[in-house]
């Protein structure tokens, strides 16, 4: 058992420092977040060193609750090296991340199933992407 | 008249270096983009000091075409500090920021009006958020 216990793992997976750079922002906000990670896809990286970086982290963050993978962006390499353990891990994926989906993911019930978290953190992003202006004019 | 020219400018507002590092992934992606800016605004920053900051970025990407301001977190404080300059600026704000949007910025149609530019960059963002089980099961 690792220091994440029985809780659902988050692994931020994207191009170079990005994933980092979310996840202190992920803890600047809402602070320590021990059973979050970063991992930075370097183009200069094999794939196949890649691949073995993103199975290690999912390794390390794997409960009964599974792992819920966060990428930058869907068709981009981060993306599709986690796509790679898909059938493997009892894991899911959610591609195009923001902040307001990391937020979302270190609050969520525990007791809801892996795949209806991915639907929630999915559905939360989108509903946090919004034009100030519709805002303010009552449209959101 | 700046090197942005007549072309609508691009500011990314996060917390800490979030906004440098989703430009470096998008100029690792796209290129070099000289119309884009990011700013961070670090929690030692004195709000005058970050408000000043914010305007004078806004007023060196400014053109006819006005200047799209991205940042992480609607109610954040990088958020807030672009919202007191939404009345007296030529710029539209969306909040929610992912690497998608940053993608689809870079690449519009510049005929298209500055609002409609950023209703176009939030519906991008939303349909550009999903589960990869989804994709693979022909529900996106």
């Amino acid at each position: 058992m690792t220091e994440t216990g029985s809780r659902t793992g988050i692994l931020i997976i994207a191009h170079g420092a990005l994933a980092q750079e979310m996840l202190n922002a992920l803890e600047f906000i809402t602070g320590p977040q021990p059973r979050a990670r970063a991992i930075a896809l370097d183009h200069a990286l094999e794939v196949d060193r890649a691949r073995a970086m993103v199975v290690e982290a999912i390794d390390a963050l794997m409960s009964p609750k599974g792992v819920l993978v966060l990428t930058d962006l869907f068709g981009g390499a981060p993306s599709n090296i986690a796509l790679s353990t898909l059938d493997e891990k009892n894991i899911e994926i959610v591609a195009g991340v923001n902040l307001p989906i990391l937020i979302h993911a270190v609050s969520q019930d525990e007791s809801l199933s892996l795949r209806a978290k991915a639907e929630a953190l999915r559905d939360y992003g989108r509903n946090n992407i919004f034009r100030a202006s519709d805002f303010f004019s009552g449209k959101k």
